[in-house]
């Protein structure tokens, strides 16, 4: 079993990937096209019609009595040098799902849509979520003006003036569900399979950058020298200790380091660096993100350095419906698992569509937490049990349906 | 006045350096050949004999009424982007002390030879200071085998095979001394214009290596992930303050650093740095160097990384003959100079000839300590005070000497 998995695996090479011997599926590429073409005949095969929408994503339908819809979704793009699983896994599931029913010839009160994003990663354009943003109508034309994106568009037969018609009523729609494996180790340091995501976290993203004066490293006496490279070191080690000060759900993290000019004996006089600090919600994250701003400051005038913060990203938080959360874990417990709440540090197309219509994640445990790397692994039992509790959810939110 | 640093001046651009808008000298080059040629007009005028040596050593002779030779030398090869005082201005003093001999017919007990090495600063082959090395005996042909030298040597009429003859016996010399910028605070912060150098720094250089695992900022909780980098930040600090900790000639630097895999939303995973660490003798800098490693064995075992400690670099101190420095001491005395002893943290071509012949280094203040850089300067004042320095010196030197 676990077909899901399977089918991810062989997405993983030959003409579904763009470069050789690595995983790299950018969004409207050739290995995008083979893999939609793959898609389309898995969605017919489980009794879908399908649709490419004005952004790129294939979209299988799968009639309901009532005419609303549920929406499950997830990427079919990757990030270079990817994993197998980031994205596909979730659209697998939900055909699946799709599949189990039609097999019984089963029909629920509301259509379902499997939908599989074009750009989630954002690895081709600079721009992360186009086409969820799209359906989820949260771009205007302004954002579609990115070099190169009307030439890929028109090679699939689209076109930039049509995009925005991806977007969907929300009166149309019953929900938006998206199964993702964790990438993080939350669950598997658990123990466990299956986790309830409650939100997308709350996400500030700084750059930061500490000016001292470079100078020979043999000549500038340790009194006299203003390196401005133990200035960040006060401030990545200040950074992890607010980090590990907050809530369980707080991240705090230096990624991106630039030390200048960056020679063995040279005292380095300019150093650049990323701050990321998310939480589940906005309040803490914002307490922490001012704590940092404040130690940054003290740093800097203590040392006798310039400084320079740049906020770059605050996005709010994007919590998942509480009763679509419900249902999750009822879902999850009748199937015999344990319920175990978490947050989505990274972010997933769901984010997009929490404003517009419930929406729910279900997260799958993956090996070592690793992502975005070809060592990205998934247990068969848990693809299994996944489409177990979402095919649970399905049955529980069709007995309470009410139109 | 202060022609020595006029001339300096006068070789920072046009066909003087081997790029436009900025100078850059390397050995070998067409902008040192046309050095060449000026240095051998000025020293002709100034009553020397002028050679090549077989290493690209620039020979202009002052003949003494005795056989031995002083030698006053610096480099004139630069960096790139460099200043117009770091080796040239040690030259031009040599040059004016002899100029000021040949105007008024002095001949001293010793020849003088004013050597412009062609190669210190390394910038062209990764080897530094192949001349002075080569005419000091501390090289072999196996140093020599180094990719483009040969066709180098060649263009200028030299060979690799005669290389090695720029040795000199330390029986046909009197000594070594060398006039060069400080390329440090040290003399600005004390307001004073000369300085005696005690030696040259003695100097370990490490590379270091933290490893941990890279994984999503977003979704690897403080508790759980292995960042490499608050790691390196706490050894940063750490060597500052054994740094600091040690007498004032000790240093302890970390320059160049690479964060891996360098995205603002990925724990680093692999985190490398270089350590160099000086100080005038070599104990007490072994002392810090020891206590170095054994702070980067405790960060990692604390925090669960991998950590590789690599000795790239063990050079012990070479340090200025007692003599010649009291020497150099009353000379600058004299002139009215207060006496101020310091060690040199970068190396010199003087470090070559330490362990050969008796060695003096004379340094004048740089403004701001600034070297290596177009913002080079020097106060004329102070470099007219170093030539008077320098013909004080060959008085007491001519006076005390017994053949």
């Amino acid at each position: 079993m676990s077909r899901a998995k399977e089918r991810c695996d062989s997405l993983g090479e030959g003409r579904f990937t763009d470069m050789p011997g690595l995983l790299f599926r950018p969004y409207l590429g050739p290995a995008h096209k083979a893999a939609v073409e793959q898609l389309t005949a898995w969605m017919e095969e489980a009794g879908m019609s399908v649709r490419l929408d004005p952004s790129g994503s294939l979209i299988g339908r799968y009639e309901g009595t009532g005419m609303k819809t549920l929406l499950i979704g997830s990427h079919i793009d990757s990030v270079k040098d990817a994993g197998r699983y980031d994205g596909p896994l979730g659209i697998m599931l939900g055909i699946d799902c799709v599949a189990a029913l039609h097999q019984v010839g089963r029909r629920l009160p509301f259509a379902i849509e499997v939908v599989a994003f074009g750009d989630e990663e954002g690895s081709r354009f600079p721009s992360a979520m186009l086409c969820s943003r799209a359906m989820a109508g949260q771009i205007d034309d302004k954002s579609l003006e990115i070099d190169g994106l009307e030439g890929a568009l028109n090679d699939w037969g689209l076109d930039r003036a049509s995009f925005l018609n991806a977007k969907r009523d929300p009166a149309d729609l019953v929900g938006y569900i998206e199964a993702h494996i964790e990438q993080g180790p939350a669950l598997e340091a658990e123990g466990l399979a299956l986790g309830i995501v409650t939100g997308i976290a709350a996400q500030k993203r700084y750059s930061v950058r500490f000016v001292g004066i470079a100078g020979h490293a043999g000549t500038n006496s340790m009194a006299l020298r203003k390196d401005a490279l133990p200035a960040a070191a006060e401030a990545i080690l200040k950074i992890e200790e607010i980090g590990r000060a907050g809530p369980p759900d707080m991240v705090a993290t230096v990624g991106r380091m630039e030390v200048l000019p960056g020679a063995p004996n040279v005292v380095p006089g300019d150093v650049r660096f990323s701050v990321d600090v998310r939480a589940g919600t906005a309040e803490p994250r914002d307490k922490a993100a001012e704590e940092i701003e404040r130690a940054l400051a003290e740093i800097a005038e203590r040392r006798g350095l310039g400084l320079a913060v740049r906020l770059l990203h605050d996005l709010p938080p994007a919590p998942c419906d509480p009763a679509m959360m419900e249902r999750l874990e009822r879902a999850v417990t009748a199937i015999g698992q344990p319920v175990h709440r978490l947050v989505s540090g990274a972010g997933h197309d769901a984010m997009a569509f929490a404003d517009m219509t419930p929406t729910a994640m279900l997260f799958l445990r993956c090996e070592g937490g690793i992502s975005h790397n070809p060592l990205e692994r998934v247990f068969p039992a848990d693809v299994d049990l996944a489409r177990d509790a979402l095919l649970a959810f399905l049955d529980i939110l069709s007995e309470e349906y009410d139109g």
